[in-house]
């Protein structure tokens, strides 16, 4: 039977994240192993004015079709703030998408042939995996560290001439981990001497709650760099609003795979948006964001410090939602998996967010949802759980 | 520069129809160009009443992510009116889209391998030729009259043992044909014989004004048909919502593939329209489009019977929003379109409904946006502009 499918669509490996929600969702356990933003913060009371307004003054027009670029006035306020922080960004070099994962989808679909090489983060976004995997490239794996991007790998990736590099610069998921300065320029000296164009996803730069803000890709190699942005975790998730800033030629074909996939994005979500960044300080509402994770970052080291056995290594977010944690090497986080749902709490084993990889000793820690004591409880009962793997 | 492009973008067509729609904004242009629904029919009252009820109902919840096959609630409100139909459809067959040109983009990514066989109507819904050109299937055009597709040309195209079939049975787009119960068997029985999955695309099924329903290709050869329906001729389009039924072995790979491309759709417009469906009568609503348009194709025919020259021949829809005219042989529609647009009137010449032709005689009146007597006089206008080419 199998015959009848693509063999795009095998590739696409199965999300692991979606198995694991379904444990997730018994009301007694403890979660670090979403990936969603904290709803405490949705701003309900500004959207909801926002959506009466939409409807006051766009009329039945909200409820047309509309164009593939997405709202030009939406666009304009996007690149509006870009320019604010430096970046110089015109409107019509922004289409809007159903979330930033679709940009993911229109990249793959404009830019790549079947074998083109795509250097990919390890550890790496799984979404973006699943979504570059239906154009089939060949994937260069190249180590992120504390850092950012190995340099080295990086350059010898670059030898095999790939099309496309995907990074996640700012509080990468899944490692939390920030390019420096330096590393970016690092990177950004070798990309600029090739063809390839950098996927700068930014989906979490504007959480930054501690440090300060390092230089874009798109500052320091603008003509090879393809910036991705998102209100997910800004504003709402549930709108599917996201962006993507690219060079003109390659803006123009993106329209017409946005055409050919879905016509355009929902308009009146688009408008909510707007009319929601119109009404409000969008940074007085991030700061509020930002506060919050901060401090459940905190509580979340704090209790690793205290009850984590030595051995067991993590990184320290300055920004964003997760963080990652290395068990003592041999040990397998699918097995403390098992462990952890017997003491009440889970997390995402490392495995998904490599290429090929089972058995690792790693995961993923989400800080971003529940509050510090909830935090603090739950490191404690992982702590246990390492402990009880360790004693068998 | 080209090289930096995938092959597959190249091979999508640019839409004619953008081009014409700009011409087509001039406020004194009669346009039987567009194929938008009414926007006087957009239940703006019940919508607006219906996003209430849902933000307060689902407090915050509306605003987080959500799951991919869609809102399980709104999936079984519509498995429910297949079922009233007499379509054995359930939930948990159906995939929620982000409208119906996305299922085009699913299935395609799903099932077609680069050099697939894949039928396609001619003249066929541009969209979808665009849709699946991403995945660079062989097209075997098989040509379609009012009564349906050529059963011959049908026969013909399946001995090339092709993947998909791809149909818009009821009122077609572009040609507001419907293919007659005995077209439909002819064709199931030489579909039932194959590996291959028609795509019954069906936006305009409930829009019919005249005649009787006939019977669905999935109740014909449920084995091998994949549904598609979608609320934007008969709610909203800007909402973007669509569905799609398919056997569940397809749609357990078609949820991997709405994953990698979005995600997921717009929870916030599926639940205002599931709500919608729960306040009001969906069928009253449905009456009042189909009267209207009963109305307006009826002063294009009468028009058309009136005015224009008797070698111009044209369809007689029994639904939907289009009509389709052929000029006598020779003339080119896109000679008659620079001529209309001197009048004041425009429509879409039909090149762009076929794979590859140019200087067709043929064109697509849409009557579903204007009120009889605007449509009486563009038609005298077109009339004018046909005497116009053919006396020159």
């Amino acid at each position: 039977m199998d015959r009848i499918f693509s063999d795009r669509i095998s590739d696409v490996p199965r999300s692991f994240i979606r198995e694991i929600l379904k444990v997730a969702l018994e009301p007694s356990m403890i979660s670090f192993a979403g990936g969603l933003p904290n709803r405490d913060f949705f701003p309900q009371a500004g959207l909801i004015a926002a959506t009466a307004k939409v409807f006051d003054r766009k009329g039945r027009d909200i409820f047309q079709y509309s164009n593939s670029e997405g709202d030009l006035e939406l666009r304009e306020t996007i690149a509006a703030r870009y320019r604010k922080r430096g970046l110089d960004i015109q409107a019509d070099r922004i289409l809007i998408t159903s979330g930033s994962q679709q940009g993911l989808d229109l990249l793959g679909k404009t830019l790549l042939n079947e074998g083109d090489g795509m250097v990919i983060e390890e550890p790496g976004y799984l979404g973006a995996i699943q979504a570059f995997s239906i154009f089939r490239p060949r994937f260069f794996s190249v180590s992120v560290s504390p850092d950012g991007m190995a340099v080295d790998g990086f350059a010898e990736a670059m030898r095999q001439t790939p099309k496309l590099v995907y990074t996640v610069p700012n509080f990468q998921n899944p490692s939390g981990i920030t390019y420096s300065n330096s590393n970016r320029k690092a990177i950004a000296d070798v990309l600029k001497k090739s063809n390839a164009f950098l996927i700068e996803d930014d989906p979490y730069g504007e959480l930054r709650f501690r440090g300060e803000a390092q230089t874009s890709f798109y500052e320091l190699a603008p003509d090879n760099t393809i910036l991705l942005g998102s209100f997910s975790k800004i504003v709402v998730p549930g709108f599917r609003i996201g962006w993507l800033v690219a060079p003109a030629h390659i803006q123009e074909k993106l329209v017409i795979a946005k055409q050919a996939t879905d016509l355009h994005t929902c308009q009146f979500t688009q408008n909510i948006i707007l009319q929601y960044l119109q009404d409000n300080d969008l940074d007085d509402h991030i700061a509020t964001i930002i506060n919050a994770y901060r401090s459940q970052c905190q509580a979340m080291l704090d209790a690793i410090d205290k009850h984590f056995p030595d051995d067991v290594t993590c990184t320290r977010p300055e920004g964003g939602m997760f963080l990652w944690a290395e068990l003592k090497n041999g040990t397998s986080a699918l097995d403390l998996f098992d462990e952890a749902v017997k003491q009440g709490v889970v997390f995402v084993p490392g495995d998904p967010f490599y290429l090929d990889r089972t058995g690792s000793n790693s995961m993923r820690l989400s800080f971003s949802t529940l509050d510090e004591s909830t935090i603090t409880e739950g490191i404690e009962k992982l702590a246990q759980a390492i402990n009880q793997l360790h004693n068998r």
